[in-house]
């Protein structure tokens, strides 16, 4: 008997992870090129077409590739393009999706990082059978993924979920979009290692984190020294869940979730900086929500929320469905 | 050959509107009977039932009520329940769409007035065929039904769209659910009736307004001294525009939507609420989505949005589209 599997992909600027996956989730075969050493989408294609060739001979032929989805960042899942995306090699509007169902001959699906997160939390982690939900990823920036009548919400360009550049501060920090007060200049890695330094600059402080440059420093680092009790990590991860939360109560009076799943690095730190977040959204919310929307940790594996993902984007697609 | 209809109904804390309704809109009866007169639900849907039935009877028997919709304040959908509404005599929850189900024998929906607004524009008005928007309703508060996917979010519970309670100035002005800052203690009637005040405060203007109590003022009156050049009433509009502008600009990021639809009380000051309102979204408003999103006034008449609404709402959920 053949096993039908899809091959989902995590494509960013540095990496594309690539994987079989079958319908229950497990991962049957991993692999990652380097995404920059390809001039073009197409020879990178090709690449990974030629070694997952190879992985499926040496599987003896029990396992056929039914569809194929991939998270990007940038992008956008009606056009299955890839649309400027600042750090990518690959310049302006890259059809990668079509590429992909050129090369392989089996429907190709394709949607931002955060989107894909969400469809694997929906199927294979902590938001299983949920209708209504919203994930944050809290990486380098804040990216979301809606879900809304068990549909993701993509807008009718394909655009929409944008909630780290949802503007929480009037004349606020600078943000990479040209703007100022965006929620990704403050809840993000990124976000919090500016709060760090703007501490740092006030002098109030004696702290183990005095020692280490802005590049150096890492979400890791910072949760390390709040596990320390160092008071000026602490007060970080206190400030940057406070205006987390109080963005969150906003969303939630938007889509009214039954969930909010958090993940990405920052989100690692657990309840260092859930708990803040968790009050600070408590504090802020319209009564008719409160005490209503748990905030949890994705349910899936770090390394594996973007393949997963990507997997589920392509079940979806196929009309199946996992158990 | 017998024509099936809807019974649609508004009904609020003063009025209970009712009307029958054919596919296309088509208002064939419209009636309404002073809600505070009751003091139990039921009598109300009584006395209805009644009159309902003598207008079928005049109508000779050519028509046949399908089934009901109903938009009411704080009506939930999933529960076709109206919940501890403010401005109604009766308290707690209400059963009413199993109220009228059971007098009428025919299915009933519920939703509140805002997400009814929603449906009717999508049957009836300018979002025919579109499938991600948002409405707003600026009345003496702020309403909003937002449709993704071509279907209303409803949220996990029914209370999703509450974008009237999402705070856009921390320690702003105190609003009736009891915290500061809300949108809609700005961006409605009450909202630009406090700005005048406020204006009229600061005593840098001669405005004829000075000469209108407070609850004498209305959102028409602010108008018609706009329009006569009044400095002060133009201002309370460029103010109100500016921050209801900023608050689409993050709902945006949050829906993509294809198109905002507004209505109410403030919207008949069309331009004057509009152009300050669509200039502050585009100065506010992420790259992506600059230019993309057109602020529009509803398609339908004022005092027939609701009624609408609410038939538009029975035809969608008996699975029956106007062409």
């Amino acid at each position: 008997m053949i096993t039908p599997i899809v091959l989902g992909m995590d494509i960013g600027g540095t990496n594309a992870d690539f994987a079989f996956i079958d319908l229950e989730g497990n991962i049957l075969y991993k692999s990652n090129v380097p995404t920059s050493d390809f001039d073009t989408p197409n020879s990178l294609v090709q690449v990974i077409r030629k070694r997952t060739n190879e992985a499926l001979l040496a599987m003896k032929g029990e396992f056929v590739i039914r569809a194929i989805g991939i998270g990007a960042p940038n992008g956008n899942y009606y056009r299955g393009t890839i649309e400027f995306a600042p750090n990518m090699s690959w310049k302006g509007i890259i059809p990668l999706a079509e590429y992909f169902k050129m090369a392989f001959g089996v429907p190709c699906f394709l949607t931002n990082d955060a989107n894909a997160a969400a469809i694997g939390e929906m199927m294979y982690g902590n938001a299983k059978n949920v209708n209504d939900f919203i994930i944050i990823t809290l990486g380098t920036g804040l990216g979301s993924g809606i879900v809304a009548n068990g549909r993701l919400v993509y807008g009718h360009d394909g655009f929409a979920g944008e909630l780290g550049h949802v503007i929480v501060k009037e004349g606020g920090r600078q943000c990479g979009c040209g703007r100022k007060g965006c929620l990704e200049t403050y809840a993000s890695v990124t976000g919090i290692k500016r709060t760090v330094v703007r501490l740092l600059e006030g002098g109030q402080y004696k702290s183990e984190l005095e020692d280490i440059t802005f590049n150096q420093l890492s979400g890791r680092q910072i949760s390390k020294a709040a596990l320390n009790g160092d008071q000026l990590a602490m007060d970080a991860f206190t400030i940057t869940g406070d205006i987390l939360g109080k963005a969150l109560a906003n969303f939630v009076a938007f889509s009214s979730p039954q969930l909010i799943v958090l993940f990405g690095g920052l989100a690692q730190a657990k309840d260092l900086i859930i708990k803040p977040t968790k009050e600070s959204m408590e504090r802020n919310i319209l009564k008719i929500y409160k005490s209503k929307v748990p905030i949890v940790l994705s349910g899936l594996k770090g390394n594996e929320v973007a393949l997963l993902g990507a997997a589920a984007l392509a079940w979806k697609e196929m009309g199946i469905e996992a158990e």
